[in-house]
């Protein structure tokens, strides 16, 4: 094998795919990065099993020459090294060569390194998914979608479902849902679909889409999305995204969410966020950061943080209307600023039904995200 | 007490002060931090017992007003959250006020904290200086004399005197000296003072200087330095740093200074650190991070490193002089890349002694900062 590629375009493929391999995997070769070389490209592999990403680095692309002298063949590098001396490397032009002993050089101005590479006929081949199950969509849009979600997934493996979004697709709308059993937040969006064509909804672990958010660059450009029973697949035009489905049925979630309310409060986002931010401070040796909302009279809201040891807070806010019953009611300080910056409006309306009930946080205006937290029962 | 202050005016000063503040002291009323209003300004106290660090507000310089309505008295407030509650205040006007309770207000919009203040006269009182023994040199001067030093001080504890940076001061210089007896930093500079006057000799914990480095800022302000037999206290316009001096003699670190070489290196430094730094990716398992350099024909340098199990990288980099001896040694990169970020000119000259003898790395035109590194032995 040997290629001569620019540092910058190796850099780029080699920290994507590094998102995908762990040095504490129990298979040994998957500490390991494939590196493929064919007279198209050179395409990067990585994999902890849970996750596959592979990036490809074309040969030419819009009249622009990334890799140039390749002789196909592959080989597998230990991951362990290969960022840092890429990041390192003197020079943006990189000569990679592997002979049959499958010793691998990578040559730079006038540094060589000299590598032990592995067998790539060892390494898993990944699942190449068959299947008419996908769609596509903006980059932007999945990248929104995920962000607004992910934070609410569980992080306890007590209930495993929960550690997953769930992604249901059905009459022309897109919906990713996360719950912790706590909280909720949910983002859907409609999508053009060929008339009767449905997909299954699938439950995707959290960690698969917040390393997919990660490596994925702000666009407009789309990415195309496929499932299978146990798989789903995130393809654009040079990424590879594969990750396992988590397995078992997802709780059925509409019937959490109050179809009435008994207060309403409609406030700026940024008030009420930094608001609840400094009532934290002094909650902070409570269980969850508990903090306490009372609404006051003429739209005023009294937001206090209590810590007997330390000392408490208390701060008048303004919202712009209160409608409805009187209300005094607690809850996790931090879940109403996960909430409050996944919403990602200026106004917000607050839908209460009581100090026992869950309540509801959406832009003022738009009701496809809805966040949706349980109150903590103080005494 | 009471105070109207601009938030980040206490902002900078708290932040400052909290250098000197652990969580971790054995006294209790050490983890807090004192206020104290006067009708020239608000000062802050923090201390370890190790390092103390005042940082005073003038209620008026310049004709700007930084603080008002001033009723004099003190306070101390736990220091756990009280950075937090000032970055975060609405709004950057803000009034604390205590009562004989000691309870504190701290208010600026429409939010309130109120916190148990701890009695002020259990804080123990700084010792005043009181010492002849002063001088003054810019901070921007001082600030380097740290820098390039105390990366080498120990960080082991077998020898508490190496873990301080020894300072000596006559016949109108001024020396900083580090080592941990596998490499020494040294910086001197002039200094201008009075016929005849000279300082003990002292040596600073590293860690202090460390912390006071961080809270200078760079400027070509003065700063004044007085020593006592067990203190030492820079002292700018508003800021008061008391740190203890370690106890016991310093080695004589002049004799280990070669005063003849065999080979002599001239070269870019970044070339050499840049290399250096590329073979350390594989020298990593080694202990200390080996490297090898070979002198090559024509004023060139092999620089090496090994990794067994992984491989090895091999550069040649064209010195702009190599006189003398051939040679070949070892060194840890790690130190060889302190010392030349430390030297801080672009050309360096590097002269060794053999294989087996300490070797100096300084500016080709300043005889003023000299590193030195013990070669590692290899088999």
């Amino acid at each position: 094998m040997k290629f001569v590629i620019q540092r910058d375009q190796l850099m780029d493929s080699v920290q994507n795919v590094m998102k995908a391999i762990s040095s504490r995997t129990t298979i040994p070769i998957l500490t390991g990065m494939k590196l493929e070389a064919t007279s198209e490209g050179i395409k990067l592999t990585g994999s902890d099993s849970d996750i596959s990403i592979e990036s490809f680095i074309p040969a030419e692309e819009d009249g622009i020459v990334y890799a140039e002298d390749i002789e196909p063949g592959s080989i597998v590098l230990q991951a362990k090294y290969f960022p840092d001396i890429v990041r390192k490397l003197p020079q943006n032009t990189v000569e990679i060569t592997s002979d049959e002993s499958r010793n691998v050089t990578i040559r730079s101005g006038n540094a060589e390194f000299h590598l032990n590479g592995q067998d790539p006929e060892e390494y898993p081949q990944l699942p190449q998914l068959h299947t008419e199950d996908s769609f596509e969509l903006p980059i932007d849009l999945l990248k929104n979608l995920i962000r607004q979600t992910v934070f609410a997934v569980s992080t306890s493996e007590t209930r495993p479902i929960l550690t997953g979004v769930h992604v249901k697709m059905d009459e022309g709308s897109l919906e990713f849902i996360a719950t912790d059993s706590h909280r909720l937040a949910s983002r859907k969006v409609p999508l053009d679909q060929p008339e009767g064509k449905s997909l299954p909804a699938v439950v995707i672990p959290g960690k698969s889409l917040t390393e997919l958010n990660k490596i994925l660059a702000d666009s407009d450009d789309k990415i195309e999305i496929s499932v299978t029973d146990n798989q789903v697949l995130f393809r654009t035009k040079h990424l590879y995204f594969l990750s396992r489905l988590l397995d078992g049925n997802y709780p059925e979630t509409s019937r959490l969410i109050p179809e009435q309310s008994k207060t309403v409060v409609k406030i700026d986002a940024k008030d009420l966020l930094q608001s609840v931010d400094r009532a934290s401070l002094l909650a902070k040796e409570n269980r969850n950061n508990v903090v306490r909302l009372v609404t006051k009279e003429s739209n005023h809201l009294e937001i206090t943080g209590n810590s007997p040891e330390v000392g408490n807070v208390v701060e008048e806010v303004t919202a712009n209307d209160v409608d409805g019953e009187d209300l005094k009611i607690s809850f996790s300080a931090k879940y109403m600023m996960d909430a409050l910056k996944a919403v990602d409006y200026d106004q917000v309306k607050v839908e209460f039904t009581g100090a026992m009930r869950p309540f509801l946080i959406r832009p003022v205006d738009d009701d496809q995200i809805l966040q949706l937290i349980l109150p903590v029962r103080t005494y």
